[in-house]
């Protein structure tokens, strides 16, 4: 009986399914936070390049992956299939559960599957640096990653609590060529504001955005990096999904429900979208966005227009939000911390095409060691989330007697992550539900778009 | 152009290849430390299952591997076979260099090779708990997952300073449900021993045996584990060598040299015995064993009769030793700390048809930051050996001109080990090289043994 289902490389999907043309109703408009008004590729263009600008917007349902980024792909792509035999036996249910795997990659996550195109396209577009923020780390190192591999600089403003916290994902990005700047900094306007009036702040992940975007924008050679949200970074994290379908297919399978976790909304995008355009050949599945309790976007926000970033300095997007001023708590211990979500995830989301659910971190991590003393991979406590909800699917099969496949994204491992397990074997790990006061005051301060 | 050469599930070898009948003269005996005398199987029996003490002598040129174990074998094996072309290009060689990755596997090492089947065998025999000694912690995490995976209880005598210096190899164990006793403990006679000599011992590796052992032979439902030197460790992981004959003949290739890092022996054995084996077909083919410039022991030590711990209480075998006295220097990074060598390797060293290398640490973090930062992976200390010696030999083949087929074994990924990038990156990391004079005083105190 076969565990794993593999493809050859030239299997890597030659292009990445859009979302966009086949979303319920036009896709929401992006406003430019000073006028107002519509974003117009001029104003994004002082920090990205043209084919990344243009990919945000296309209407197109396939587009092109370009043969350089396929190369790369090939160090870990195609990436496994999973049949978790091992832990459907534990669990005694009728369902089958498989997980597709985009922990192989070399930083460990699925993150490179769109650093690799944005380091290409930034090349191509003459660029030779690139800026972006990071928390944990895990977008950060693979954007140095992505940047080693096509000769790019990569400046990274790591929020400060985070370098203190998480030194080895920092080492990890020195490792790969990455400049690690602790954010706040007095590298930028941005940066020196905030230290002027607290010299100690330990930084936020906004702060660290605004800190890049202005290095981006102040500099004609460097552009600026997302490592989800945005359109085309959900439809570049699509050859998850895409893969997938292709190894169901040689399993002779298909999915009554796909699953991931979701914080930005690229990991969940990236495993569920080329499912969704199965529909319209009639297919049933359900799609399953999971995230923590501690941020419910989904789940407990609301559908509006929203600014992007604390400083509102980012574009205003139509998303699930909690407010710009959310403030995620520090015990959280994995991502999944912004306060909004992917405008496309959120508009499917709005017009119930997919589905959502919250949990509280130590049900995901209880369902993370399951699953790690029966499969061996231990998951990452973003990738838990999913973890968790496959884990309560295939209970339910069992409660009803009912045969059912279910397939999750098994976004990362938690080798990195360590210190977070400990704190949950230790019962030290804090549980947490965002409290429904805090998210009606943060809600409060939406902007008002028309 | 392909970068990975995969193979099928079901091209998981069926059987393990034993060096044995194929070494230059018959395998040298084992000595019991009490008697003087060679060791017997009742020797053994308290501590291991006969399973394992026949392999540990068998003559049978293959042996089958029990399909339980090829079961969860197919969690990550076959491991994938990589082309290195993105660091043959940074080097300008001529030579081809491919690497057989065994960082797939949960556990991030080629360690669960072992694991698994030693888990396995212990199993059938009746036992419910395996007790085995772990440094910087990859053994004991391997024996964790292995025996979650087969419903044993697991004890893992862990040195306390390591304990300290790496508590997030303490958790991977936890996670996977061992035990970890920092050692040395209140458990055992040989702990307590020590304890009350020096109540703060940071405890040593020869400590942590001990105990281990103990612990198996004085509890009739616990045998003991170790990770490395026995031959049947090294024959449970030629796994790696005979999956790369198979993938290499796919890609239509032979190398000229295969290379491992060396510590205990077991990871180089797994690589190159296989193809030590077509030597009697007449292929030319050059294994070169490398191994730190602080523990030197192939090219530095003597061949000779030499306790395999500190203590005196394991069995004396004939193989190449710095001594048991010998400590190695706290400053080192990697593992690869083992006073002697796997007997096997040592035979064929001694012979001369294996060759050895020892590489100062930094040199060794060079080659590996240089790999990770065309090929992505991040090697693990030890397997930076590896990494550092096919640079040289495809530097080499530049400098001659010449076509060569370099194949090595990257034995691990270094995530959890990003502390030593880390100092390597900011310049910190001692370099050394284990003094002569330390040595000769070491070798004066061999066992005497005729």
């Amino acid at each position: 009986m076969q565990t794993k289902i593999l493809l050859e490389e030239s299997q890597i999907p030659k292009q990445w399914y859009n979302v966009i043309p086949d979303l319920p109703g036009p896709l929401a408009p992006v406003i430019n936070p000073r006028t107002l008004k519509p974003v117009t590729p001029d104003d994004l263009t002082p920090i990205f390049p043209m084919a990344i600008i243009e990919q945000e917007v296309s209407t197109q349902r396939w587009i092109d992956i370009p043969e350089p980024v396929r190369e790369i792909y090939r160090l870990w792509r195609p990436s496994p299939l999973f049949r978790a035999r091992r832990l459907e036996q534990a669990l005694g249910t009728p369902a089958k559960i498989y997980y597709k795997y985009e922990g192989v990659s070399p930083a460990g996550s699925h993150k490179p599957n769109s650093a690799i195109p944005q380091a290409y396209y930034n090349k191509q577009a003459g660029i030779r640096r690139l800026a972006t923020e990071t928390g944990a780390g895990q977008w950060g190192s693979s954007l140095a990653l992505a940047c080693s591999m096509f000769g790019l600089e990569c400046t990274i403003y790591m929020v400060k609590v985070s370098c203190t916290q998480k030194p080895y994902r920092k080492s990890l990005m020195e490792l790969w060529g990455g400049k690690v700047i602790p954010s706040p900094s007095e590298f930028t306007n941005a940066g020196r504001s905030i230290l002027a009036q607290d010299p100690s702040s330990p930084g936020s992940l906004g702060i660290a955005i605004s800190e890049a975007v202005e290095d981006a924008a102040s500099h004609a050679d460097t552009n600026y990096a997302l490592g989800s949200v945005l359109n085309h970074v959900c439809l570049h994290q699509t050859v998850i999904g895409l893969e997938a379908k292709e190894q169901l297919k040689i399993a002779g399978d298909y999915p009554d429900v796909v699953i991931g976790c979701c914080g930005g909304g690229s990991n969940f995008g990236g495993v569920a979208f080329p499912f969704l355009a199965d529909r319209a050949a009639g297919r049933q599945v359900r799609c399953l966005a999971v995230e923590p309790a501690s941020c419910p976007t989904l789940t407990k926000g609301v559908y509006a227009f929203d600014y992007g970033d604390t400083a509102k300095m980012a574009p205003i997007a139509k998303m699930y939000t909690l407010g710009h001023d959310f403030m995620p708590p520090g015990i959280h211990a994995g991502g999944l911390r912004y306060h909004g979500d992917s405008p496309l995830v959120s508009q499917l989301y709005h017009f119930g095409q997919i589905e959502a659910r919250a949990y509280r971190q130590n049900a995901c991590f209880e369902g993370a060691v399951l699953f790690a003393r029966h499969e061996g991979i231990v998951p990452a406590p973003e990738s838990s989330h999913a973890v968790r909800a496959a884990i309560d699917e295939a209970v339910l099969a069992k409660e009803e007697g009912k045969e059912r496949t279910i397939l999750f994204c098994l976004s990362g491992h938690g080798q990195l992550d360590m210190a977070a397990y400990d704190s949950f074997l230790s019962g030290n790990l804090e549980d947490y539900e965002y409290p429904e006061e805090s998210i009606r005051k943060s809600l409060a301060n939406l902007p008002e778009v028309e």
